[in-house]
């Protein structure tokens, strides 16, 4: 008997990655094309179709393709669309699951964001296996998040419900690209380290070899391997990034009061340096009907995570 | 044919109201008692048991008890509990469904807080019919919230979601009534304004009659009607309470993206005075996404608010 496998696709801004993933998480091919290739869509499609076939009919004899999963920056899962996503080609809003079914015109398809790909693949083939309520964080060039309650993704009334990286944290605050002043995304992402390492070494006068840095050569790689080593400045860069993170979880959890909270992304790679004085400022804000109730955990998926975000969306689908 | 109805109790730390509505919002029949006469709780049940089955003798020829619904300060829907509700007589974790089905053996019984009892309330009899993702603020002595999302009312791993009134809204502001500072209750609610009445008075030299009100005896509903006579300093407390309420609402629609919020209690009394300004400040502080898409809207439910959400409890649960 064939396995059944679901197609995960990644659609990044570079390049679209796929791989058939079956129920139990076992990776059976893959393969990949550059996405910003073709000014027309239907040519990017074109191609996408045929290095999907190609790969699908190495495992042709052993799987059976059950479901078509995408995460893309922009998805919208109501609509099954990618809307204004500023870092594709194509503009406005592409009826990207409708293009995709001529390709596949028997095989169900569904589409959702990366943050939210991120979560079901957690839910699905990681730590929250059996969790009906936690968020995810994904704490990476930005910050992206999504909400499972009652078992269930919170897509909102629109389909763009999860956006944690925008709650505004400081009125007045540090300026955002979404337009606004002070989100969160502008202090706990991988850019926002960065701001704070320079806001530490405007405000104190410890030594510090980030002071060699220029602010377009620093990266918060370079602060965690600094924090480690010691360096003032980079350790209160991740006291301070703690501190905002973890009075923002605080809030969140009085609204939604998850199981557990995941962090994803490579700023997660601080490890302790992250995860312990995040904690801890998440405690010190708690509200105190939810203290000590709420594990804040890394993520359990470390690979190809986009594209197993998107098989599992599959799994999920097909699940209800 | 009997019309199905069902119980709605709501118990308040002094006074425990019921009532028998059926499903269209039709009320049957109602009665009281007394919560704080028992020392026992047993006693308050038996008399609870007592008059509800009086006032059902009433009506039993036109109509059938399907099921009772409680919403109880500190009810906890998952448990069937009412943990440790600071304004009854009866301590501790009370496992108030067990008890309460001792009397009534064969009909189902369910209990929430009074918040999500309201928030159920207007999803089956209110304005939110037919909404699958709405949120309801109760703005009362304190701040209430219920948040449903994908057709369901979130309640969280532990059985507690929905603490909007206790999100930090100003770290190190002002002292809360739950040992911590700065939560959105010590502004938004009837307490907080009277609270912002204050500082308007420190900061500001306009003459007002509220200057001639001590403390003690100033209510949100004083300040109301000064501000409707064109008095600058409860002007001035309004235009601050909703831009608290505004900004606060623009982080949570990001998270829930919901379709409308609704605004219940007694501040909403204040009329345009409140959903005016506090609108006008959801747009400013939204991310563009979900700018004008999210409806503020007034409670529909008017009279008998509680008992009416711990009735659609009943009917919320028999259609799952």
């Amino acid at each position: 008997m064939k396995t059944e496998v679901a197609l995960g696709i990644d659609m990044g801004g570079t390049n679209t990655a796929f791989g058939f993933i079956d129920r139990e998480g076992n990776y059976l091919a893959e393969g990949n094309i550059p996405t910003n290739k073709h000014e027309d869509i239907t040519d990017y499609l074109k191609e996408l179709h045929m290095a999907i076939e190609n790969v699908l009919d190495t495992i042709r004899d052993k799987a059976v393709l059950v479901g078509i999963g995408v995460g893309a920056p922009c998805g919208n899962y109501l609509q099954g669309t990618i809307e204004n996503a500023s870092n594709l080609r194509w503009n406005g809003v592409i009826p990207f699951c409708d293009l995709l079914r001529d390709f596949f015109p028997s095989i169900p398809i569904c589409l959702t964001n990366d943050a939210n790909a991120a979560t079901i693949g957690e839910m699905v083939y990681g730590g929250a296996k059996g969790m009906k309520d936690f968020i995810m964080i994904t704490l990476g060039t930005g910050v992206g998040s999504g909400f499972v309650s009652n078992g269930q993704l919170i897509y909102g009334h629109d389909g763009f419900a999860g956006e944690f990286g925008h709650i505004i944290v400081s009125p007045n605050g540090r300026q955002c690209g979404c337009g606004r002043n002070g989100c969160l995304e502008t202090y706990v992402s991988a850019t926002g380290v960065k701001r704070t390492a320079y806001k530490m070494m405007a405000k104190y006068n410890y030594p510090s070899e980030l002071r060699n840095i220029p602010f377009n050569e620093m990266t918060s790689k370079t602060i965690c391997e600094a924090a480690k080593k010691g360096d003032m400045i980079a350790i209160n860069t991740f006291k301070y990034t703690a501190k905002m993170l973890g009075e923002a979880l605080a809030n969140i959890v009085a609204i939604t009061s998850p199981e557990a909270i995941f962090l994803m992304g490579g700023l997660t790679n601080a490890g302790d340096l992250l995860f312990g004085p995040t904690k801890e400022h998440m405690e010190m804000n708690m509200l105190k009907m939810f203290s000590n109730k709420v594990k804040l955990l890394p993520s359990q998926l470390t690979k190809n995570v986009a594209v197993y975000g998107a098989a599992a969306l599959v799994w999920n689908e097909l699940d209800k």
